[in-house]
């Protein structure tokens, strides 16, 4: 069995965004030489997600209004965690409701993917660097 | 280490349902030959969900009608995605909420599940021939 | 490449509770001897999560006020599933919004995390003792 891992850095300029990072996972897995196996892709942060989903921009801004309608980022006062000093309680629920981590099949040295799956980074708390983190294990 | 992979078809009549495809998972299990490792189950489509709980028709009614109370179909015009003449952007955030895949643990040849655990196939915008995913690494 | 299986036990004296549950699963690790790999945690049932997030009591009251708002316990009489005689619906929906499972890389022997990410057990229907499954794959 090998094994394979790569951190990801991403600084988000405003608090919330998308961003598609297959190319970089796919490239991870290129240098891995891992040909069948099982790819995981998560943040090492607990105010963002790693999700699958379409790249289309319009899609992307109705879950962005989604996650406000359901987990609002203001008042910042209602969230009892902001009681911290921290303002990104809802950026720990969005996370939740987008998920942590996507585990994807290695198939022919390939991400087995269907027609529209791509890996999106979910910012819910961004303006600092994060990390995500690829780990592969296979043969 | 061996892996295995293998697609199931399913074509659900309506733009929602839920199907237990244990026994498929199963059978895909057994023909693996595969005894100890992890077993990833995911639809290869962006606005359908696999998931792991209960095979009782009133929650299945239950989760409908969450999944409608917080990210109604219509008005179809609420949603930019749907802008692209698509009319199921409510598909693609149900499908996060449920979320895309499950990892079950493979013991002695089997499905490492509780007494209540059955894996599901949850479709949100139907009608066509979708496919999904098994994929099983292990010994 | 090994295999490691651990059941852990919990029991919540209430209906809900998180419980951070890192040092188990990290015990669970030291004992499998693995040192890259993928490490799994789930529930082995369907009314209980486990999810990363951060150890915050405050979050953690956050998480209960978010899921209770959506998904109301009461009245029960309003889900199809507490006609069978259950009153937990809401418990088989609150576990789908905060997930199943977590994957988590394994890298030199330890769990290969970020700064705050802690894996807890989240109950929805407590008050009696339910297992929580620990599966490692690696060498």
């Amino acid at each position: 069995m090998k094994s394979f891992r790569k951190e990801l850095w991403f600084n988000i300029p405003g608090r919330r965004g998308f961003v598609n990072i297959t190319p970089q996972v796919e490239a991870a897995l290129h240098e891995s030489g891992i040909r069948e196996g099982l790819c995981l892709v998560n943040p090492m942060h607990i105010t963002a997600s790693v999700f699958i989903n379409d790249d289309e921009s319009g899609l992307h801004h109705d879950y962005e209004a989604f996650l406000e309608k359901v987990a609002p980022h203001e008042p910042v006062s209602q969230y009892w965690h902001n009681r911290t000093g921290e303002d990104n309680a809802d950026a720990h629920i969005k996370r939740q409701l987008m998920g942590r981590e996507v585990v994807v099949a290695v198939t022919e040295g390939r991400l087995d993917f269907g027609t529209w799956e791509q890996i999106f980074y979910g910012e819910f708390d961004g303006r600092r660097r994060k990390r995500v983190l690829v780990k592969i294990i296979g043969e």
